[in-house]
């Protein structure tokens, strides 16, 4: 075992210690999976690195959970077993690259011995490939590192690393059980990983700019639209240096919302085309140049692609290429051109015009009922929001509703609009909570679920009570699936779901005494005095809110989305 | 829409129409799946094609559940949702494939015209690809029917489900939002799928029969080995007949028990090499032909490749080949074999010793204590059962406890070693009970799962209750992965599970009063009185039993294979 390789390394160390020592050293704290046979002997080495093993429920949920804590966190860790484990987590890992969500996903897998010996080992397929959930992987990761020399392991961690961080999207990790405990140079690992983006050519990005800031300067009512790719790939700081300075008006999109200050004087609320308020879609589609940032431009985060924007106006930065009108400038980074036009722009050659004032207009959508209305209730939740909070999301009429929620400062909003995998938010919270708890912040984390969606991956639950995090649960019960009604299928059986005892779901899933705390609410006074309730707002453990709300109502931008969802679905060409 | 070619159909019926009335005619009842607004309009037609929607709770469960379905009824199906509904039920087809269950995974996706048009949809990873987890699906699937042809559907929809039944592995049709309603010739539909497998090459036949005929009748104490294929491809009637006729003792595997009625005189027990009872070994050991049916000889299906048997003595029969001690026979499938060898075989020439006795040895491994021990529990077990039960068994323990229990006649055994997902079981007797119900029968459909693999899919107690279907559901808690110990980490926390409530799942769950029964089980005394109550044993809804049982006691199968599979997992070569 000790050959003349191991002899000659510096500081040998295990290949598990190296990995997981690296993982601490980008900010790592958790690691999320689920054991199996070909993961043990690594999973040894998690506590020895100084990491925490959450030790999910199931690998789905797992995947989600990861996605959470990186969104919360920055990046994070998902280790699961060959086959059964990693299929099990695909889908929430397709999310997470799909959302541009830096996750490390770790594969234990048989030995290379077995494999090249083709053993018929469980969790195979029983016909000798072991590359075949490898190569699924492949689609949904921008690194997929085999580690089977160990020469050559180090070296294969630290890129899957950079390039998971770099380009913010998962990797993939494969560690046969042989591969374990072979000794590397540990030397390496007194030197962190080179994790910074690479600088765009110079005279391209100057060229940009200089495009950039003729627009910009020459622009009457100009507005900044800021979404998605700003948050994961890391620009909210330049873009706030922007506003500082330049003080033009700056719209989010649902996936951005978040990305800015709600309570800055320059905020004006959310963008999403004809899903927007009025006064939003007049002021983004009345401007004469819209300084895109991080642009997704999905149908649920444009309410259907109702954006009335023109091409002619806009100027779209993204992770790797600007965009300026029709003109295209591959390979050029938003990072460095936000920073130079910041820089470089003249504040005196800018037509600034004041943003829309955005509030939570309970008042105005306040009816005479006890029923808790979609239109009251999102702008009411925004009164309940503090400093600091982590507010989630899920697909169904929440993720719409929330666009009527004005943040308070330093909300991080968390959500899943262009992969839509309902259940997501669930294990998103459970991740982001834990994010915030390894921050050694004390801050709430705040779900807003629908009863449809929360059957999916409820027993995430456990996993939130056993590490003690701070959640608060809003399950939306609305008898099934709404979102879904107002596509296709208002009263069909297929939209209905079993009603569950939600509330007994914290005790049924170990909560301990005093640590989880549940409530119904039925009525319009009942949330008033829930919301207002001073222990209700600093509990510390799990609380679980059984919201009722009509099965036919919905948020004001899920039905226009969702009409023309349908319309799209259905749109039929002649026969071929 | 109604060009010269919908003019020229004898009988119109639309897409949707025809392929779930084809489900029907091919023996499938209830369709699996989660709904999602790419599969909405399609889900329309389920009931007019006299299917009943399941309703799953999420797409893996769905997915376990179809797989059960097809194990107990001989083929199912399941529809999901593009991207996040397929990916999230990927693992549970790939359990199919690995398996050889027939299963057919719908998917519903998004129009061609959106496809063609690269829109930016929810559930895409944003890069415009669509097709990129069909690509995933293809390793998983036996065909793949991308449905956007109307004049080919109703070719391709009769082609795959030939495949799926044939092959016995799932296959994957992909159904866009706009073929969904396109009109195709349903006159296709007077006539049956021709679901007969391909014939034999006569002559090649003819040619491995003889040989088979010359070793056997040869032989001085032949004995015949039934594995899983057996029951996956449909022989087990095969080998009725050639036991009826020849008298020759018959063993099983662990994956193919419940292939061959238990009762019969000429049945010997389970054979798993080391694992075997010590006289079954000897029998098969000792044995100079080993007539071997369907074998799938994984690692976990022979007690970690223990067999001592010789290929020199062996015949193994599949279903797309034959080898003859090292001849292979390549296209030749068992059945046109089986048949042969039984209408031609001398039982004159037949040198035929009888088989060994087997008992459910439940006073042998009986000791004074109260605790119950997995070594008395199985042959206990194996008491209770009546004919025509369905037992269904988890990885974990209880897969292996179950080579211990006699089945009394017609009892289907339902598990999945080779695959070894955990939190398949709950899936799948869900998917058994409701096959058996749809069948018109009245049997018990009862699951032994550990606690640690039941967290992982535990909502699909939901989906039995909704369905009301026959099920009682051992939960043997026993603090964690106890499997995963006896491989590595005995007391390692990572291996340790949070302790749920677990009884009261069913009322959390949606139980109807009277629907449900739940009973904590600590005593081999509680055990013995529930296992001899009457309403116990006759009801007709969800039990729910917490069984109680060491934390470190494994059955002695379990225990040798454990250790087996960490040597193989921590095997090292010299450094490369
Ligand atoms: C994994 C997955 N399966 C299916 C879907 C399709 N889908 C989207 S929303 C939805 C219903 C959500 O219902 P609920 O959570 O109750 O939301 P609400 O009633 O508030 O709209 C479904 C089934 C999906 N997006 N993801
Ligand atoms: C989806 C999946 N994840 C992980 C594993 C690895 N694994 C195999 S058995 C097992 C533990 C099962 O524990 P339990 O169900 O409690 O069984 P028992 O205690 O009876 O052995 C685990 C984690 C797996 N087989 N499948
Ligand atoms: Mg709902
Ligand atoms: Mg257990």
């Amino acid at each position: 075992m000790s050959d003349i390789r191991t002899q000659n390394l510096q500081k040998p160390v295990t290949v598990a210690e190296y990995l997981f020592r690296r993982l601490n050293q980008i900010g790592i704290r958790s690691v999320h999976g689920v054991p199996g046979d070909f993961n043990l002997v690594a999973l040894d080495y998690v506590p020895k690195a100084g990491l925490k093993w959450v030790g999910s429920v199931n690998e789905l949920n797992a995947a989600y959970a990861a996605d959470g804590y990186a969104r919360a966190k920055g990046i994070s860790a998902l280790v699961t077993t060959f086959g059964v484990g990693e299929l099990s987590a695909i889908n929430g890992i397709a999310g997470a690259f799909s959302e541009h969500v830096p996750v490390i996903h770790i594969v234990g897998c048989p030995s290379t011995i077995s494999q090249r010996n083709g053993m018929l080992l469980h969790h195979t397929l029983g016909n000798g490939d072991f590359h075949v959930f490898a190569n699924m992987s492949e689609h949904i990761s921008c690194d997929v590192a085999k580690l089977v020399k160990p020469s050559e392991i180090a070296a294969q961690i630290d890129h899957a690393i950079r390039e998971c961080w770099v380009r913010s999207r998962p990797v993939y990790i494969w560690l046969p059980t042989d591969m374990v405990e072979k000794k590397i140079e540990g030397a390496r690992l007194d030197q962190d990983i080179d994790l910074s983006e690479p600088e765009n050519d110079k005279d391209r990005e100057d060229y940009v700019v200089d495009v950039v800031l003729k627009y910009l300067h020459a622009a009457k009512n100009p507005v900044v639209l800021v979404d998605a790719c700003a948050i994961r790939h890391r620009v909210t700081e330049e873009i706030n240096k922007l506003i500082e300075k330049t003080k033009l008006p700056v719209f989010v999109t649902p996936m951005g919302k978040g990305a800015f200050d709600e309570t800055s004087e320059h905020y004006g609320g959310v963008y999403a085309g004809t899903g927007s308020l009025p006064e939003v879609s007049k002021r983004v589609e009345g401007s004469d140049l819209v300084l895109s940032i991080g642009a997704i431009k999905s149908d649920f985060n444009t309410a259907g692609f109702s954006y009335h924007t023109s091409q002619l106006n806009t100027i779209d930065l993204h992770s790797d290429h600007c965009t300026v009108r029709y003109s295209e400038y591959p390979g050029v980074a938003m990072r460095g051109v936000l920073r130079k036009v910041t820089e470089r722009v003249d504040v005196y050659k800018l037509s600034v015009t004041p943003s829309p004032q955005v509030e939570n207009a309970v008042s105005e959508n306040k009816d005479d009922s006890q029923t808790i209305t979609q239109a009251w209730f999102w702008p009411r939740v925004g009164e309940y929001f503090q400093e600091g909070d982590v507010v989630v999301t899920e697909t169904g009429t929440s993720n719409f509703g929330i666009w009527e929620s004005k943040f308070p400062k330093n909300v991080l909003g968390v959500t899943q609009v262009l992969w839509g995998s309902i259940g997501w938010s669930v294990g998103a919270t459970q991740g982001a909570a834990l994010a915030v708890k390894d921050l050694g912040q004390d801050r709430r984390t705040i779900l807003f679920v629908g009863d449809g969606s929360f059957q999916l991956t409820c027993q995430e639950v456990s996993t939130m009570m056993k590490h003690n995090l701070r959640v608060t649960i809003f399950l939306i019960y609305n008898e099934g699936f709404t979102i879904e009604r107002y596509i296709h299928g208002m009263e069909a059986d297929y939209n209905d779901i079993i009603r569950w005892n939600y509330t007994d779901i914290p005790a049924v899933f170990g909560a301990k005494e005093g640590h989880a705390q549940k409530f119904v609410i039925k009525t319009k006074d009942e949330l008033e005095k829930l919301l207002k309730d001073k222990d209700f707002n600093e509990f510390k453990g799990l609380q679980f809110v059984e919201l009722w709300m009509p099965k036919d109502d919905a948020p004001r931008a899920l039905k226009l989305t969702a009409e023309i969802s349908a319309k799209n679905n259905s749109r039929i060409e002649d026969e071929q």
